[in-house]
């Protein structure tokens, strides 16, 4: 490859003119990353529109020079910051986050890829509508939709993929090809429906400029409780249950393990206790929303009560215990079980999925493992039992074993086993809503079939024929440009 | 190309046995499409299962034939039957069929590609599950993933994209590549979701085989109305009110024209008459389903009495009048319009789609167009106004103009006025839910833009480096197979 011109900042500066340029001082938030990825980028920039940005790409691919997007850096997989090479430009779309058009009529809004989820749902609130991906985290668009992100409520909304109408991306290519399609169209087979390329592909195909995207009526109310389960194995009968009884108002069903919630109250002494005694090995917080007027759907509470009861009821019981209460007091617990993790030990993080229905033995299993070959281990897992998702994380007391820096071969070792057992013997995913980066390059090259990896390297080719752009690789050569490609 | 060898029977009756080609006596169903297209095909198979299809896929791309696969053919665009040259090979799937798995739990089933839709909706139908695409015809789901159908429930539960968990797809390379993925998770980001590359191209990138679907609950109860707005302007209102109102009850709307419903009312005298009077300018069909108890939402016909009786009111009223009546009732004339407008007379058909918000402007600027240069057509259009659908038709009575046979050149000019039109002025589609076929190949040639259609080709070129598949071309060049590409 050729190396970065020396003249790169000045021709930046020419381009971008000066407000286009990242200082120096300004570097360390966008070469960080929010959990994993750090390095040090050749140049840091922020185009103030797709023109610029254009340019910029053209600059590029006839410089051989790499580069990448970033949004608001919240990603969880190093795929939004600069490796250690200083030869990657770091894009910042932090100049491109416009709202541009909101139709309330057609629930719909296009807005500049550098938006974020909060902006985006302020505009969105006065018209009683919001953008239904619900996250810890206030990502950029873009970004969400490179990483497909879903969220605690997917199981009624869908990902980002089911609420993206349209899309506008520049191609790493030598004229930064502008596609578009903002139309907006729900229903529109005239051709390739091409924009789910850059759905969950972590920038690596294209810049995301502008998205279109669907909105939904806000919840007016909502009713929730927190369901102990008889057994594990009772879980997905238990949210089959709330399915079928309460089809689309079945807003959430979010699995908390004993040691999570534990977390949870030890770090945050402001939440409320809801269990009286133990707390139990399993719970799920179930949350009933709806938009419609209580004319149309009477006494949410009642409906929980109903439902919940019976599955307590008889020999075959599903439900052990159920407590009721305000759906923002069960919430608190859940959004307070990551810092109370993070302030146990050392996490150890995998963003899992598997069949809803299987996965009592998925977590049974694992558990086994764990039990058996990494007894130092915590168990602390949480996540969207109802799609499948589960935040299967663990935690390494910080006063047992050797120290953090010793245990690397252990937790490689560890990660291998899990995720062998999650994708050979569960046909699971080792990325259900995190997407993809250098921190599971690893296992994306050992985990994906063969096929599926040679499709993707062949789209990758022709979006990007100097392998300029992104920080993962979909061939099997370095991250450095490939050479043209010979077949 | 190569020539049809002439040993091809032998050699296809050597890969399947003689189970597994179709004889000449019973081609005529293969080789006549439903409403377009009729050719004659080198040979019609009916490979029992993949491996079959293999072996004929790897023979088809050494010897340079041409092939595609037909599921039910009763697709609208003609790409399921074979064209003139007698030269590619028609691919039945009519030997597989089956319906794999069925998880009640996981509301997920695993059915082979030539598995028609009322097959799959039988299978799941003691589970109180479905399938929910909303059709008039029985076509096979390999033809669905095809085509990307959507139907007249998709505003309530999205076309076959949305509902589609995994695919098993042969690609018509040397080796028959089997891409495969169905494991039917809902939360999946390890990579490119290439499913997405096979739904609404017209099998031109590969043979579906198998297919992961997800199911939902039956709707137990239906209440339905016809909804006479007040001017076409309010209709968008009226449905944008609908929705407010009752959400994912909201399971149709669907738009009739006068002469639409006076076809239908005329070709089928059994019908029940819902006005007194004249039948007005347009209504729409209104249907709030739910499977939710009554416990949960009681009264759905005293929610639409409520919802539209307001809407009548005031000066600004949207609703000029409603008729309340069984959904079968009014479903019966909505799908007798087909029928009744093919007896008019020459039925000219589009399969349209804009923004719902811009419907009525649509429609009273084709409305102006058709008056003003082709007075003697008669519009009976229909369609999903919910989701911005129409099926925007046009009747040329038998008795007025020309012999249809003298008809050609002014429907072309309509065609493309309507096409220009819909595309240019209201960014609007085409093909909303028949897909792509010879018979839009010139639309899809002309109002696609560039680099649309290069990456298209491009994709094309990699799947299929032989263009051997399909009867859609999605490069420049001729149908007949390609060269080698050269960049």
């Amino acid at each position: 490859m050729t190396a970065v011109p020396s003249s790169l900042l000045r021709d930046l500066s020419a381009l971008l003119g000066p407000k286009g340029l990242i200082s120096d001082a300004d570097r360390a938030p966008y070469e960080r990353g929010y959990r994993y990825g750090a390095g040090r980028a050749a140049a840091l920039i922020r185009p103030a529109d797709v023109d610029q940005l254009r340019s910029v790409i053209r600059y590029c691919h006839a410089q051989d020079i790499r580069f990448f997007a970033q949004g608001a850096n919240t990603g969880l997989v190093g795929a939004s910051t600069p490796d250690d090479s200083e030869e990657q430009i770091l894009i910042s779309l932090g100049h491109m986050t416009a709202i541009e058009t909101l139709d309330p009529l057609d629930r719909s809004m296009t807005v500049q890829a550098g938006a974020r989820l909060s902006a985006i749902n302020a505009a969105a609130a006065p018209h009683d509508l919001f953008f239904p991906i619900d996250l810890g985290a206030d990502p950029s668009i873009g970004g969400m939709v490179a990483t497909n992100t879903g969220g605690s409520r997917m199981m009624r909304y869908g990902d980002v993929r089911r609420n993206l109408l349209g899309l506008e991306v520049v191609l790493p290519d030598q004229d930064a090809t502008l596609l578009s399609n903002l139309t907006g169209l729900r229903k529109d087979n005239s051709g390739l429906d091409w924009k789910h390329l850059f759905v969950g592909t972590s920038g690596a195909f294209g810049l995301v400029t502008r998205a279109r995207i669907e909105l939904h009526a806000v919840p007016r109310r909502t009713a929730a409780a927190l369901v102990v389960p008889q057994t594990q194995a009772a879980v997905p009968h238990i949210i089959g249950l709330l399915e079928n009884a309460l089809g689309d108002s079945l807003t959430a069903c979010e699995g908390m393990s004993r040691r999570a919630m534990q977390a949870a109250f030890d770090h945050n002494p402001a939440l409320r206790r809801p269990f009286g005694g133990d707390i139990p090995d399993y719970a799920i917080l179930v949350e009933l929303g709806t938009s419609l007027s209580d004319r149309i759907m009477p006494d949410l509470d009642g409906i929980l009560v109903d439902i919940l009861g019976s599955a307590c009821e008889g020999p075959a019981a599903l439900v052990q215990d159920v407590l009721f209460g305000r759906a923002a007091d069960f919430w608190a617990i859940r959004h307070s079980i990551s810092d109370g993790v993070a302030a146990m030990g050392q996490v150890i993080a995998f963003d899992i999925s598997v069949q809803r229905s299987a996965l009592p033995a998925f977590r049974a299993a694992a558990i086994d493992l764990i039990e058996r070959e990494f007894p130092q281990l915590i168990l602390c897992d949480f996540g969207h039992c109802g799609d499948g998702g589960d935040h299967f994380n663990l935690v390494w007391p910080n006063d047992i074993g050797p120290a953090r820096e010793d245990r690397a071969p252990m937790i490689a070792r560890l990660r291998t086993a899990l995720y062998d057992l999650i994708t050979t013997e569960f046909h699971g995913s080792f990325s259900a809503e995190h997407g993809l980066g250098p921190y599971n390059q690893g296992f994306y090259d050992r985990l994906k079939s063969a096929p599926e990896r040679q499709l993707t390297a062949a789209i990758k080719d022709r979006m990007d024929p100097k392998n300029l752009v992104g920080n993962i690789r979909f061939e099997r050569g370095s991250l450095s440009p490939a050479p043209p490609p010979t077949a």
